[in-house]
């Protein structure tokens, strides 16, 4: 990562080692996505225990990186324009944290689940849903790697899009829990499961906008029109 | 706030705007906890609409706070050890803004909500989740003012009695909803709210860990539980 305003060959040295840590950190906390849907769809266990365990190498690396950025800052003493680089990789690996904690939190639930019974049809959506959520955080990496302002662009675009999958799985599960009183605690599971993995959207939204904020100043905005509310719920009728 | 080892008086005078803007910011916090609150046991959309609008105001707040930190690291350039003071700071921000944005999404549950009839009995879990929420985060706010250790330190503890009563609210509502399907979609705005209350605990225990950060210099740890001390910073030659 070379922004143009660089003072020193050194400080460009400590942002490509925090940009290589960030691939890293941004790898595993892909493979534990991929683990815990896995591990939900399958059913299986020792696999999301896994999975909970691999937490810790996230955490640990969110740790180092966030020492190795405060050292930059302190002996470097980069000057305002440079602080950008450092601040946004803070922000990316604090945004990357969440995520590896919402896949541990759904690898904690399949434990919970055990082996009782889920509906394979609701899986279908989960699963489809964490795909996209995959693709956006490949995408928002792969951003910050190449410095990519129309691909962070695009991420922030396609947030809409896991929304409104969440919205659907949310109405998909209140049905099938109403028709089945039976099936409401391990619903309950699959729509935790399901807003984690909106979370990890908008988290994933945000690294989108951490690379348009390093790249290119923009404010980081804390206002996106986003958080999933389902406000299409019956309510009223009946009950 | 004064920090022993400062550089300048002018970092002095930084630090303490820095930290009267987080009082401020914290007050916004704890007053949108107040309202949602109310305006859920109250049924009172008009408030809760108020409510969603006036998280602008604290995201806007949090921007100043960051723009103000990255300001003064630029142009005070100060020494390893005052950075704590800023980056805690930047830390503390952050997790007002998620608190504040909590207490938003519980406010828009109330406006989906509508005027459907809630089980009064679960209301009462909700309130009482949300005071403990209050107190402290009250009293983690209280502890950054006054740099207190202990209090921290007693925030951190209590944040296991906020768990359990999200755990007690979780079996409560889920009994209801099996009991009578057509509470089931209340229930869940219901549950929800509840999580979100939990992970305003969470945010509360962050910030009580960035005030031992910033006063004694614990590690920022990402898991709770485990064992502090970063070591000074090595700085001057060399770099």
């Amino acid at each position: 990562m070379a922004l143009a305003e660089h003072t020193t060959k050194a400080f460009d040295y400590d942002l490509q080692d925090l940009a290589r840590m960030i691939a890293e950190m941004g790898g595993l906390a892909e493979k534990q996505i991929v683990e815990v849907i896995e591990a939900l769809t399958r059913r299986d266990l020792e696999r999301a225990r896994r999975s909970v365990a691999a937490d810790a190498a996230i955490d640990s690396l969110q740790r180092s990186i966030e020492e190795r950025a405060i050292e930059t800052i302190a002996r470097r003493q980069p000057m305002a324009i440079d602080l950008r680089g450092v601040v946004g990789v803070l922000r990316i690996s604090n945004d990357l944290e969440r995520i590896g904690d919402l896949a541990k939190n759904i690898g904690k639930r399949v434990i919970a689940l055990e082996r009782g019974d889920i509906a394979r049809r609701s899986m279908r959506g989960v699963r489809h849903m964490a795909s996209l959520a995959l693709v956006q955080l490949r995408d928002a990496l792969d951003s910050f790697a190449r410095q990519d302002l129309v691909k962070a662009a695009t991420v922030r675009a396609r947030d809409e899009e896991v929304d409104r999958m969440y919205t659907s799985m949310f109405r998909e599960l209140l049905t099938y829990m109403m028709e089945d009183p039976g099936t409401i605690a391990s619903g309950l599971h699959l729509l935790f499961c399901s807003k984690n993995i909106e979370r990890m959207g908008d988290h994933t939204t945000n690294i989108a906008e951490s690379v348009q904020y390093i790249v290119a100043g923009y404010a980081l905005p804390n206002e996106r029109g986003r958080s999933a509310v389902s406000s299409m719920i019956p309510i009223g009728a009946g009950s």
